[in-house]
């Protein structure tokens, strides 16, 4: 986030990472977490503020944690494996921690991947597992190539629609073998939830109508948006096909929850999942291949720019530029969201389910 | 297409999918394919028309085979295995005809899935293969879900940009288990050139913006944004980024050419292409799996329409109610199309490359 994007200063604090990821341990410990899972969880939120994604890291440590003290997420759950054909394996999420069983599968995925060329974990009873991108940055570190969705509970009308009945369920790709490394991380909606609010928190207007305002007419006003949940899809009828398509094909291979399940219980856990992970290498070929992705990439950023004189961007290097910001300047914290998170306390943890 | 939609009736005849498989497949047998791959070849072209697409049917067969009389497109060429990992193999399409390297590529698909639990195949070298749904639709009907992938020439501004670097590279997805199977084939641009093509044709204003007119405002109006070769990709930088990752990511696994490298050699052909099948029935829980797929159907089909009145659609259902209609009372055909049809007649085949 740049300086003017903070809106007025003083409601935003500059923290250090190590800042963030200390009080993050600390709550989670508190939270039932072993030293261990806290450390791991404590590291995702803090990796992705630093990159940018506020919405899945620091704006989302409060509600993650009171999900942990509400019983929705078992902070000691392990994932199982039920079933494999090979390089396709079912696990059950349990009801764990998503982030931590989203790492787990993608390891899981990998080491199918080394030995087949391509593995496939299918997870079911699972939770939000916050930014998908940090599981393809991950796979495309350790040199493999990486698709992954999850749904999520209904949060956005089908395309000819007015009641929520979609989720708006994120896809991730990354290829490696690039510096840095592609990650696409895109919802089904033209912007995620998390997007929304941080418009909406730094009163920023969208570049493009995100959604429907209460009288029904599209609209770039997050805030009216986020109150008539009606948000569009991505594309219209296509982000509407795909989010619909990626739910079925999750829970076709996973067999657990569709959204539409998820929705009836009225709050969101239990997600289905996929991790396929490739690995190429092992076919030959690779200086070759990494000149044609080398050129292709030089091509694309050859764009003549239009009229807005934004050029072009690969997804995921904007990350990349704020993480080395907030490497040197501190990650920039709204002042209520810091002391929410500072005066979490253990609650009795309840199992709602 | 519905008689209103077919305009003036004088310019469409209404011909039986019979007549249409005959002709192909006389002009085929011409133009050097084999018995047996002409009526493979010509089925497909039929089957697309039959289920509405004539863009990727009757409406695209002069361009496939002058593709094939320049020596673009190798009628007795196979594909090949250039390398495997077991579960992911590699092949080489030799420029062969791309509906019949892409039906060989899923059936192999499936058989590593029947295998592994999932079957990956990445295609090099192979063109275009028409119509992407039909090998969703062979996948789901024989059981299996299916994902798959193909770039093209560069036919799409990268969001922010003016010119064309980017294929709108057709995503498919498809889920067996339903009935009709549910099959998803999206172009990455909000329209495919194919629509566009048929709005042009039929005079229809598109119903949102499809591109940009000659002044660089978006536009409705699909001849203006064919000349301007300006189409938008859907959900703007959503279905730019999934364009570029589709295409980088079949270039890792395929070792094939980018859509950079397809553009620089001015004609679309050697393209890069994958096919993911998932055996998910061989993990169990099927009457489980079918209960919550059905419920999630149904849960969608009962979203309230919007003020449109249109309601919500499944996709693939529309090419079922089309080839109903098409079964009874034949298939539309526009009388310059089937006159220029006619009128193909065996040239000398050269080479390009």
């Amino acid at each position: 986030m740049s300086d003017a994007a903070m809106g007025s200063s003083s409601m935003f604090i500059r923290l250090p990472w190590q800042e963030l990821k200390r009080e993050f341990f600390r709550i989670l410990r508190q939270t039932g977490f072993t030293p261990k899972k806290a450390a791991l969880c404590s590291s995702i939120f803090t990796e992705n503020s630093l990159d940018g994604v506020y919405s899945h890291g620091v704006n989302r440590f409060k509600r993650f944690v009171e999900s942990v003290q509400n019983g929705y997420v078992r902070p000691d759950a392990e994932p199982e494996k039920i079933a494999t054909a090979g390089a396709l394996e079912r696990w059950h999420g349990n009801w764990g921690p998503g982030p931590l069983n989203a790492i787990f599968c993608t390891n899981r995925a990998m080491a199918l991947a080394l030995k087949y060329g391509i593995g496939c974990i299918a997870l079911g009873h699972t939770n939000h597992w916050m930014r998908g991108g940090y599981y393809g940055h991950m796979a495309a570190k350790a040199g493999y190539a990486f698709m992954g969705w999850s749904n999520t509970i209904a949060n956005m009308p089908a395309w000819g629609a007015l009641d929520c009945r979609l989720g708006n369920n994120p896809l991730v790709i990354a290829v490696p073998q690039t510096a840095p490394p592609l990650v696409l991380d895109m919802a089904m909606s033209q912007y995620s939830y998390g997007a929304l609010e941080r418009h909406a928190l730094e009163t920023r207007r969208l570049a493009v109508a995100g959604g429907y305002d209460k009288n029904g007419e599209l609209s770039r006003d997050a805030e009216e948006i986020i109150a008539s949940k009606r948000t569009l899809p991505a594309g219209y009828w296509k982000g509407s096909g795909l989010a619909l398509l990626l739910d079925l094909l999750g829970v076709f291979l996973s067999a657990g929850s569709s959204t539409a399940k998820i929705t009836h219980q009225g709050v969101e856990y239990g997600l289905s999942q996929v991790f396929l992970a490739f690995h190429g290498s092992g076919l030959g070929e690779n200086a070759a291949i990494k000149e044609t992705l080398e050129q292709a990439i030089n091509d694309y950023m050859q764009s003549q720019s239009d009229s807005s004189g934004q050029g072009v961007r690969l997804p995921g290097t904007r990350a990349f530029e704020t993480r080395q910001e907030h490497l040197s300047k501190g990650i920039p914290v709204h002042q209520t969201v810091w002391h929410e998170i500072k005066s979490l306390s253990m609650k009795k943890i309840r199992s709602k389910r």
